[in-house]
C-alpha cells in the first residue's frame, strides 16, 4: 500500500483502486470521465472521506476540460454524488476555484490536494500516537470501525494512520476490527490493509464491538470521520455511535482521527447534517426476504459529549471536555 | 405459525422446523436420535431459549429408551450442546427427573413442558402488552433484536409474543428488526414471522439500531433472554447490550420478555455465565479474508441497571430500579 496510491492522476485521467473488488483482487480502474467517477463514488468503488476529497479535486480537473455549460453540470453532479462526507464538495470546490486560470491550474491544485493528504495524514498519525501514549498507555490495543486506512485516503490513512504510527514505534498490541455491515469495509478493507502491514488483528461482528470493550480487550477506540460539526459532533459510518456509547460505558477513550478538512464550521451540530440513506438491497443481499422494507442509513451521529478527542494534523480537540473544533 | 409448532413430538420422534432453511423454505425435520438432536442444536436448526428447553425435554424422552449407560452419556451430551441458554439444561433435567418412572413418564413430562411453553408465553405476551400500555404509551413502535418469536419457542413467542398481543389489540404501530449478525435471526426469522403475521416492519443492520432509537423511531425495545441472573443482568444474543446502551441514551424503555424458566437464581451476576464462542466461519462467510482471526461471541451481557423491566408469565421485575428477579 505504500507504493500504490488509492487514487491518483496518470497521463490524462484518474486511476483508482476498485474497492468493491477487495479483498479478493487488487484491481486498478482508469476513470476518464466525470460520469464514470460519479458512478464509482456512488457504488463505493472509491470511498472514505479523505479519498473522496481527492476524487472531488481530480474530478474537477476532468471537468475543467469541458465546455463551461457541460463542465458546470458535471461539477454539480460530482459535488452531490454522496451527501454526507464534507470532503467531497470541499475537494471539488478547492480545485474548481482555479477554473479561471485554465484546466492545468485546476489539475495542479488537485495534485496539491493529493500531496497534502499524504503529508497531513502522516502528521495526524504521529500526533495521535503521541497523544495516546501520553494520555492512555504506551501499549495500545485499538478497536476500530469501518475503514479509515490508506484505502480511505490517498495513502497512509487516518485512524489506521494512528495505528500504523503506533506499530512503527513498537507500541501496538492488537487491533479489533468491526466488520461494518452492510458493505463490510472492516472485514474487506481494514482487515486486508492490516494483513498487508503485518499487524495482528481480530475481526468481530458490529454487534460484538461493545462486548470487546466491556471485556477490557481494547484500551482505545480510534475511528475516522466523514464530517465534524462546529460543536464537536462526529458524523461517521453507521455503527460509530453505539461504539462510542460502549466506550463511554467501559471508560475507554473514544478518539476520532481526521484531517482539518473534515471539520465543517458551517454546520452547528450533527443533527443538521444530511445523512445518506442507501438502497435496501445492501441489507437484504444476505439472508433477507426480498421486498422487506429497510432503513439503510450509511452514517450516524456521535454526540460531542462521547468524543474524548479529535486528532487532526494540527491539533487535539476534546469535545467531551467542552472544547469545540470550530 | 399458529398451527405449526416449532418443535413437537410425533409418533416416536421429534419433529422441528429446520431454522437454517428459513426464510427460503419451511421444512420440517424428523429427529430420531439424541445425536441428531445435538447436531441440530449446534448448527442452530433448533434455537431460541424456550425452544431449547422443549428440545432438552424431548431429547430426554428419546434418551429414556436407551440402556442406562448410553442414556446418561446422551443426556450429558445434550445438556452441554449449547452452554449459555439456561433453558436447555433445565428442560433436560425436568424431564429426566422422571426417568425412574420409565420412558413414558419422561415423554409425558416433556409434553407438559411444551404445553406450558405455549400457555406461559401467551400470558407473558398479555402481561407485557398491559405494562407497555400503562407505562409507555397506547401506540407502540417496537424495536427488537434476534428472534424471540414463535420460532424461538414451541409457539407464540416471548418478545414477539408481546408484539403480537399489541397487534391483536390494535396498539402496534411498527416494528424495527435488527438483522442480527452473524446468523441473521432478525432478517431471516423475525422478518419472516412478522410477514406471516401481517405486521409492518423495517429491517436495519445491527449498527443502525442505536440510530433508530436516537431518531425517536421506536418508543420501546423488547427482546428475549437466554439467561437472567439473580441480580437482573440479562444474557441474550450478541448486540443486545449496545441496544440497551442506546435505549438508555434515548430514554426509551428496554424490556426483556422471558419465561420464569430463564431466570437462573444459582448465578449471581452476568459475568459468571459461560458465553458461547462460535466458529469464526460464521463471521468470515460474507466478505472476510479466509484465515482472519475472529472472536465470535454468540451472546452478550446487559447489566441490570440498563434493564427497565423483565416481563415473565408471572410478574414484572424492574432491575434498573434495583429490583432483583431472584
Amino acid at each position: 500500500m505504500d507504493r500504490v496510491r488509492t487514487i491518483d492522476w496518470r497521463d490524462d485521467h484518474i486511476v483508482a483502486i476498485d474497492q468493491t473488488k477487495l479483498p479478493g483482487e487488487l484491481v486498478e480502474m482508469a476513470i476518464l470521465t466525470v460520469e464514470d467517477l460519479v458512478d464509482a463514488i456512488k457504488r463505493l468503488a472509491i470511498r472514505g472521506a479523505p479519498a473522496l476529497g481527492a476524487a472531488g479535486a481530480l474530478g474537477a480537473a476532468l471537468a475543467a476540460r469541458q465546455a463551461p455549460e457541460h463542465r458546470d453540470r458535471e461539477l454539480a453532479d460530482l459535488r452531490k454524488s454522496r451527501p454526507t462526507a464534507v470532503n467531497l464538495a470541499w475537494g471539488v470546490d478547492r480545485a474548481a476555484a482555479r477554473l479561471g486560470e485554465g484546466p492545468d491550474a485546476v489539475l495542479d491544485e488537485a495534485r496539491k490536494v493529493l500531496e497534502e493528504d499524504a503529508v497531513r495524514n502522516r502528521r495526524l498519525g504521529e500526533r495521535g500516537a503521541d497523544w495516546l501514549a501520553a494520555e492512555v498507555t504506551d501499549h495500545l490495543t485499538v478497536q476500530t470501525h469501518c475503514n479509515a486506512g490508506a484505502l480511505a485516503c490517498v495513502e497512509w490513512g487516518t485512524a489506521l494512520g494512528v495505528v500504523r504510527a503506533l506499530h512503527e514505534r513498537g507500541r501496538l498490541g492488537h487491533v479489533y476490527v468491526d466488520e461494518t455491515r452492510p458493505l463490510l469495509q472492516g472485514s474487506r478493507l481494514t482487515s486486508w490493509e492490516l494483513t498487508e502491514l503485518g499487524i495482528d488483528h481480530t475481526l468481530v461482528v458490529d454487534a460484538a464491538a461493545a462486548t470487546v470493550l466491556a471485556r477490557g480487550l481494547a484500551n482505545a477506540v480510534v475511528v475516522g470521520a466523514d464530517r465534524i460539526t462546529a460543536n464537536g459532533d462526529v458524523v461517521n459510518k453507521i455503527g460509530t455511535f453505539p461504539l462510542a456509547l460502549a466506550a463511554a460505558r467501559a471508560n475507554v477513550p473514544f478518539v476520532v482521527a481526521a484531517p482539518e478538512s473534515t471539520v465543517d464550521p458551517t454546520i452547528p451540530a450533527g443533527h443538521q447534517v444530511e445523512i445518506e440513506v442507501r438502497d435496501g438491497a445492501e441489507v437484504l443481499a444476505i439472508g433477507g426476504l426480498p421486498g422487506t422494507p429497510t432503513l439503510n442509513y450509511a452514517f450516524d451521529v456521535t454526540p460531542a459529549d462521547l468524543v474524548t478527542a479529535i486528532v487532526t494534523e494540527d491539533r487535539i480537540v476534546r469535545p467531551a471536555l467542552g472544547e469545540r473544533p470550530a
